[in-house]
């Protein structure tokens, strides 16, 4: 049986339970709206990990004003079922005032990584992000914690914290989960109308031809950035944020694609901001 | 018999022993050099916890460019031997590269508190002392983590700290170890020339004078102040860097003296800048 609490006492207690019993923790943050992607990383904690846990939260410190904090899909009562059809032991659904208590004040923030591709445009997102997940990681304790790659900076700015901090804990990587079509899963998607999702496929045709070019021999980046923008240039009403092919290590430009190299976009269409990437 | 280890993966295995044999542990972060004050903090620890761990490491990041890192105090072995006098069973004396390795890039941060009193002056200082003191809490997993009041204004930011993310540690405050002629213990009192040594003792006469203001009923912020002034300004050669009369929770500058009032002053008096500090 799922246990669904709220309160941190109450994750205190679970984790201390589990610890006694010397079982390895398995941990999946997520802001809830699950979908496929959600799901392969509670899977693989399941493999992994006596015990799964899975916050679900959606942290306003990681929203700007005007971002779409109010409209972010909830859906707690589904989520926990397709939570338990995963196997998952404890969901940790905490309100606001419970993470951010009347005179909370304390940030992690981390030079680098965080002003880089989505940085530029949500300049504090990140300081957000680390911020609950430190907070998430401090309380849960986990041995391994599971991340998307659809978020792929987000992946490296916290296994980096969890470096930095002295956190005990493996941060890994799973594959972005795709719709049939190519779209990267998001909880974002919803925001798409029936056009808009079709026009949404520009992300993953515009990696798809990135990774033609780099097959078959181009390496030169701005060569492979010129015709991902044509590509999505194509879909009217799709507003090109970033197109980038970076270092995957450090999220520095590269002029040339050798070694690993992370090509990475965020396209505005209509009211949803999608990200993509792949790694080649 | 103390152990002296340099590692964070040796801190790490001695403490999950120790949490396997499910024993309380009790953490002293100091910068060495010790004095009666730490020695005091080890003692409290002593008591409450089957074992005490005391980290040694003077964290360059607390320090801006100009000020002491590089001449701070350094008597490890000294240390080593006042430490086992008091029964400590663990030091941790990690070098700079094992705190900070190539590509450390994360920190912990503040709203508020640090912005006030000796964080006017030193901009990035608790900063620096909150990464540090995260990282260490993050290994070391203490119970309880003893502080001391001379630097009251650190006390109450990682008291914070330790609440906002989530870190299940007692963050305890003991008294200001004292000279006999009531100057606030500190290593950094080895700065002091002979005259110098004489002219420190005004931080505490300057504090004297305001218990007994205060004591005599005077509950005016500024007059109180003001007497502080005259106080240091009879010593030559003594620079006021700021004298203050806060809220003690808040650290926001009290008109009045009434509830818990923090009296707090830092002078320079040649290349030693001292704080001292009263709760009234």
């Amino acid at each position: 049986m799922i246990r669904v609490v709220e309160s941190l006492k109450e994750v205190r207690e679970f984790v201390a339970a589990s610890l006694r019993r010397n079982q390895k923790i398995g941990f999946v943050p997520t802001m809830g709206a699950f979908h496929a992607g959600h799901l392969s990383l509670m899977r693989q904690a399941r493999k992994d990990s006596a015990i799964v846990i899975v916050s679900i939260f959606v942290n306003p410190l990681q929203f700007a004003a005007g971002e779409d904090y109010d409209r972010y899909p909830r859906q707690l009562a589904k989520d926990v079922r397709m939570a338990e059809s995963e196997g998952v032991d404890l969901i940790f659904a905490p309100s606001v005032a419970e993470m951010y208590p009347k005179g909370y004040a304390t940030y992690i923030d981390q030079t680098d990584l965080p002003n880089k591709l989505c940085g530029q445009f949500r300049p504090d997102h990140f300081r957000g992000v680390m911020s609950v997940v430190g907070k998430l990681f401090n309380v849960i304790t986990p041995d391994t914690a599971y991340l998307g790659q659809k978020d792929y900076q987000q992946f490296l700015i916290i296994r980096r914290m969890a470096v930095d901090l002295n956190l005990d804990v493996d941060v890994r990587m799973l594959p972005t989960a795709r719709e049939e079509d190519g779209l990267a899963m998001s909880s974002r998607n919803i925001y798409l109308g029936p056009k808009q999702r079709k026009d949404a496929t520009c992300l993953y045709r515009a990696l798809q031809r990135a990774e033609e070019l780099v097959g078959g021999g181009t390496n030169n980046a701005a060569r492979v950035m010129s015709e991902m923008k044509r590509v999505i240039q194509r879909v009217k009403g799709a507003r090109i944020e970033y197109i980038a092919v970076v270092n995957s290590e450090t999220l520095e430009p590269a002029k040339e694609i050798k070694g690993k190299t992370l090509i990475s976009l965020a396209v505005r269409i209509g009211k949803a901001r999608l990200i993509d990437n792949i790694l080649v």
